[in-house]
């Protein structure tokens, strides 16, 4: 019975291979991540989805604390002459903010844009706080919600509003910035690669995909299951633009008055899309056992049965020392329907515990990774649920690594470049001369940007792919959510 | 040395007894809990008072957790046909809404508004969420940012945009959803004196001053050190009110389609004015220890001696595994100006370390509630530290509450209230007749308004304070922030 079930239930979400976008939509809101919000291009995180959320907070926020910085509040709302001081910056996010222009039914004075992002008012704020050079550095994070009003959404990948941390930090010389980037550029790996379970590839952007107003953005690439690459975190080097256009000068040790070095740095909750699209399947989510907001799934079997449910309850208490463990002891559902619902919603284990279970001294443990199912004894669980979560981590991480280097391609080869997009998607390693016409052509020939210059060059050729002309930067280039 | 400079210190805020709103102004901008914002009637968290807000979220969301509820996040923006919706409600919060009338350059089809809470739009997204019996109770929370366009404002108490948190349970029936009334409002009475050292009252809120749309709304009232009510977290059963408005009906075991209960519930960052008002002093600042954003600071003395920075560091390393704690090893500081820095900042506990410590196997502890300083021994510090910080919680409630005892008067003599609220503003407890028109005349009369009906139920009188006609509730009235 269970298995028809499982059919059937299975059925709901098109596969990724008929349709990955579907299958996308589909995942997101039949696993009660996601619903859609009144409000064009929002969405509502529902509990499961922001359970993920809550779990990347966590592994962020903790190692943003150990890296000295502390979390603090900016305003929501900003003034509209503070986004004309920066032109660069002004430019790149007037098109797409949202206008605040009465307050009950008196109109504003001045007229108010909803944070896109808060380099204005922070700088703004910094150059009052910044007065010395014992004021530096300054390292503030901020978790917050900001909203771009885009045209074309997506619930996580792309929406109106979204959540996200944003660090803005400010240092006393360019030195000591520039660390400061990459040292949250590698944060952003860890919490990837190490916790997510998500390699990605780490590089510099190209003139033209770099955060307006910043020196250099680096990035962190992703490959979805589908070859497209997710952009997963960005770290800017803002040199001295900010401090220059907000007045960030400090009193140095040397008696004379300078500019100030800052950066910015921000992951959102696109984060969540990247985890459904590098680890999902066709019968629903893969949570990555470090965030998962449920790690053990515990269901009993024949619970009417005396000694089963005591037995859950015992073992559940055990577990929720060490990890997050839910009981599921609805009687409104058969176990078969339970099974689905969890594997659906990418529970890492699976735990069945029945009569049998008790009797032997063993649980039954199903993987949602591999699959697999078996049994483990009751004894030293925590040890063995502990060791399971960890190989579930590696198996997930080396499955999408291995995923990442099957559609990974090289050429330098235009036309072939061509055709692989078109019917391969994936990433491809080639060369770029830098120049911003090649850019331009590659996107509109081919709908395909370069991701980064990655720091782990390759030597694939000499020329750039697009002109042909002389080229020393390797390259990635793809198509992108 | 260090008195000197004590002095000159404590001289840049201004005594409580002289003008305490000044002092409250002069404790959170020399703490760096907070700043001005540039737009009207905000304000800027910044990390020492977010960390606080950290610590609230943090006792906060473990009961609620516990209780079953989980987190969950709805759009910042809400149609503004929402708000139309329930009449009650949109004439409570109509006239303080913010409104979004352009994206970009476009105008928007339908303006939106910023929430003030979300109770609409969370109710039109639970209509399509809840179907049947089985999905209900819904038990969720959100912590997210809200803006009110206030007239008057004052950093943490009352601002345009603040952060909080809003519960907003569905139930299947009329009896639970009074019962999650009342729990949360218990969790918010143990958030209050359990963790912030915050006696409260609890009791119901008069019709009037219960939330737009309400059924009932119970209310923890806490008194300031200068005999002022802050209202400082509400819980509300909104009966079928808004189920009705926005169609929350579920099919019952019984086959009927029935309406359904909902509550929802509050606490915001104008707790952090709370904690301020109750505990501060001419010092500065006094933190309650369970929410300290650091419980013990440290500080090395003569640390270029050998040895001081090592033993101070290990210190640091044992106690960290139970609290939070920081070294200040600055040296553009003398310790005599670290002393009254985390004096004014309220740090629970100083802990000296010096070579004449080191050489005793002791360390030196001042207690930020007693101004006590002595020593104890280098061994079990953990202990001595954690038996410490739970005495000086008790303290700090203790004096508190006690600050509440000799401020709370009782009388049914309108003259004598009158002459009360003006000399010695307290709680005063009095009997009322329950008609708006004595509510209204008191607050006209005396600035002063009907804080609660308390549970706890006392016979003061049988004669209305306003009016002398017959009255059989016993109320609390004050002046309030």
């Amino acid at each position: 019975m269970a298995d028809k079930k499982q059919q059937e239930f299975v059925k709901e979400i098109t596969p990724m291979e008929v349709d990955f976008s579907q299958w996308y939509t589909d995942v997101i809101l039949k696993t009660d991540m996601v619903d859609y919000a009144p409000v064009k291009g929002c969405m509502v995180i529902k509990p499961y989805g922001y359970g993920v959320w809550e779990g990347i907070q966590r592994v962020a926020d903790r190692r943003f604390k150990a890296t000295g910085h502390k979390n603090a509040y900016f305003p929501l709302l900003i003034p509209e002459s503070y986004l004309k001081k920066e032109a660069e910056h002004f430019e790149g996010f007037a098109p797409e903010v949202l206008w605040v222009t009465h307050g009950g039914s008196e109109e504003l004075t001045e007229r108010l844009f909803i944070r896109p992002t808060s380099e204005t008012i922070i700088c703004d704020m910094y150059s009052k706080w910044v007065q010395s050079y014992r004021d530096l550095p300054l390292l503030i994070n901020q978790w917050c919600n900001v909203v771009r009003w885009e045209k074309t959404t997506r619930p996580f990948l792309r929406t109106a509003e979204f959540l996200w941390q944003e660090g803005h930090t400010v240092h006393a010389d360019e030195e000591e910035a520039q660390k400061e980037t990459m040292q949250m550029l590698e944060i952003y790996r860890q919490v990837a690669e190490d916790e997510l379970a998500m390699p990605v590839i780490l590089g510099q952007k190209s003139e033209k995909e770099k955060f307006a107003g910043a020196l250099r953005t680096y990035t962190m690439e992703a490959m979805m299951h589908d070859g497209k690459a997710l952009q997963a975190g960005t770290s800017h080097n803002l040199g001295q633009h900010f401090s220059k256009m907000f007045d960030i000068q400090f009193l140095d040790r040397d008696g004379v008055l300078k500019y100030a070095y800052s950066t910015s740095w921000g992951i959102s909750t696109r984060l969540i899309g990247g985890i459904i699209m590098v680890h999902g399947d066709n019968r629903g989510l893969k949570m990555p056992p470090r965030i998962a907001p449920i790690q053990v799934i515990v269901i009993p079997i024949a619970f009417h049965k005396e000694g089963v449910l005591d037995k859950v309850k015992a073992v559940k208490e055990e577990l929720e020392k060490c990890f997050r463990v839910e009981i599921d002891d609805r009687d409104t559902y058969s176990p078969g329907w339970k099974f689905n619902e969890w594997e659906m919603k990418g529970v890492p284990i699976r735990m069945e515990i029945g009569p049998r279970d008790i009797e032997n001294n063993q649980v039954t443990i199903a993987r949602r990774d591999t699959l697999e199912k078996f049994t483990v004894s009751m004894d030293n669980l925590t040890e063995t649920i502990s060791g399971l979560l960890d190989e579930i981590h590696t198996t997930m991480f080396n499955k999408a690594l291995k995923n990442r280097e099957n559609k990974t391609y090289t050429t330098t080869d235009y036309e072939e470049f061509k055709k692989i997009m078109q019917n391969t998607p994936g990433f491809v390693k080639t060369m770029w001369c830098g120049s911003r016409e090649c850019e331009d052509k590659l996107k509109e020939d081919t709908n395909a940007t370069i991701r980064c210059i990655p720091f782990n060059q390759e030597h694939v050729g000499d020329e750039c792919l697009i002109c042909g002309g002389k080229a020393e930067k390797m390259v990635y280039a793809a198509k992108a959510y």
